[in-house]
């Protein structure tokens, strides 16, 4: 299996793998300015929070590298420019503020440096958050595969593998190390969605011939009765330093559905995804896309213009409905009380 | 407005609206031949438990109006062979086995009767079973909507309306006669993938005028926790004894956050829904339709032949998650244990 990559920085711009033409078509975008970038992460050619961060972090590198010829005056306000229009291009993604804010600092810290050598520092930093994250995705799903008891079916949500994070995934990870310990029966595949976003997780479990089966979104609570399900997994877009989990809508009912039958929660997401800053899931600000995404499926038209439409593209998930989690610097428990306990 | 019919008899044969084409298209499809009228049922462009119900009903009344003029034992080995393939074209629908075996003994109970006759006798009990619908209809709409208070917003699933039913709907009807009586905010539609009839729902609640909002199946959850709904209001294409509801995929997970959420779940359908002779959910075998359905959305491909998928049409929601049954004959109370009784 020739290894497809979701991001490559390929010696002067960005490469990455259009998902909106995933399972049916591998083509890849080069971005070269900064609107390419913003334009591929508003149009969710490429997803996922971590990867967002990193091809943000590119992003400001390649704004640097492009204006490395000015004066040192103009190269600040270009790049801060930058900065700002990926900033704008998703609002929920935690990741995507903490990368712009680490590639700013880098650009602050060396602000009495020529252009050209901020430049390439700040590409060598957006290469640091690619690689940190490849690091951590990888100590997540050894973490994370701990948790799984032999013989498990999963249910995940949205998309975590490599296409969301630029390595190995998150909570992907952790199917990926389960199936590796032969752990794994099966992973239940939601379709997600608006998105679709299930197909990209299909995709990817059957690249590395992990048993799989794809669902409606609203058959998850009835495979919960019709199949041993031993935990959810999901990813996290921000987690509230109370442990409110800002992820993909769906994962709230995701969640209710495993506290139901009493199956762990467990939510996969690298250091980067916690918000210190945020107390709870209440400040955090859902993001609402627009309403062509309900109203079309996969490129079709099912309900006219004049009809009212909701689309929240994340939900929270209260801290005590999460059994635990997982990041590289280990695991965590949630605000789940274990049916053992309660019956004490 | 004018009135569009679900369903009607036109002196020699049924027109009834092609389901699959709305919310675009008001087209017509004649039935002449049991084979169209199981095919119309298979290929969902009538759907909805009374009004397969309905149609079979009229199906086999086809049947005995296009061989009336065999011999009385040609004619009724034909009627029987149609009771046959119209029964093996949606195998969860209750109402359908019920509309069949009326059908039938009207048949048995005249078979001294020259064809003809039985044909005409047939045919008026199609009629029957479809006025007594539309009562039914009209009842289970006016006492339903005392059980909503004032200022509601509800949430529903799937289609119960004139499309469902042939008359004024089950759940829709209460949904319309809460809005005649003012008290309705809002009503929520989920699409429900993966055949879409959500947009059946909207389509009647836009010609009603009835305030109301389109959302995916995976956003129930976050709407419970973003806005206050007073109940969740579903039919249902098959009760059980013991109370338990077969209905569309996804009900179950609905009655579960209705239950976390402390809103009313309430079910509404005909008598003939209710089957004395199945104990539980648990005798009721849940169709499994084509995995297309969910490869395709609107009619494009999204995921590869080769990836398992999973489609039950229905799922089974235990009695203990239900707040109250609605049927024509009035209000009977579930399993579900009011929060007020829970505390004492």
């Amino acid at each position: 299996m020739v290894r497809v990559r979701a991001v490559s920085w390929e010696s002067e711009h960005l490469r990455v793998l259009d998902q909106t033409r995933l399972p049916f078509q591998e083509s890849y975008l080069d971005l070269s300015f900064v609107d390419d970038y913003a334009r591929a992460i508003t149009r969710m050619q490429i997803r996922g929070a971590p990867l967002i961060g990193i091809v943000a972090a590119y992003g400001m590198a390649q704004a640097a590298l492009n204006c490395a010829d000015a004066t040192s005056e103009r190269f600040e306000r270009e790049v801060r420019r930058a900065a700002e229009r990926l900033a704008a291009s998703r609002p929920t993604a935690m990741n995507l503020f903490w990368a712009l804010e680490r590639m700013r600092k880098v650009m602050d810290g060396n602000s009495l440096r020529p252009p050209p050598e901020i430049a390439q520092l700040m590409l060598a930093e957006a290469r640091a958050i690619h690689r940190e994250q490849e690091e951590a995705d990888s100590r997540i799903g050894k973490l994370g595969a701990t948790l799984i008891p032999e013989g498990s079916e999963l249910v995940t949500i949205c998309n975590t593998g490599e296409l969301a994070t630029g390595g190995q995934g998150t909570a992907f990870s952790i199917l990926r190390q389960a199936h590796l310990q032969r752990k794994l029966t099966r992973v239940w595949v939601p379709e997600t969605r608006p998105r679709l976003q299930g197909r990209l997780t299909a995709w990817e479990l059957s690249r590395e011939e992990i048993p799989f089966c794809v669902i409606a979104d609203a058959m998850i609570g009835w495979l919960f009765r019709q199949h041993p399900i031993a935990a959810g997994i999901v990813g996290a877009d921000r987690v509230a330093a109370n442990g409110d989990v800002a992820n993909k809508i769906g994962t709230y009912q995701l969640a209710v559905l495993c506290a139901r039958h009493e199956s762990s929660f467990i939510v996969a997401a690298p250091e980067s995804s916690f918000d210190p800053d945020c107390p709870t899931g209440d400040e955090i600000i859902v993001e609402q896309r627009s309403a062509d995404e309900i109203r079309e499926l996969a490129g079709n038209v099912v309900l006219p213009e004049e009809y009212p439409v909701w689309n929240p593209a994340f939900d929270i998930t209260p801290a005590e409905l999460v059994s635990c989690y997982v990041s590289e610097k280990g695991i965590k428990p949630g605000g789940r009380v274990p049916e053992e306990a309660k019956e004490k």
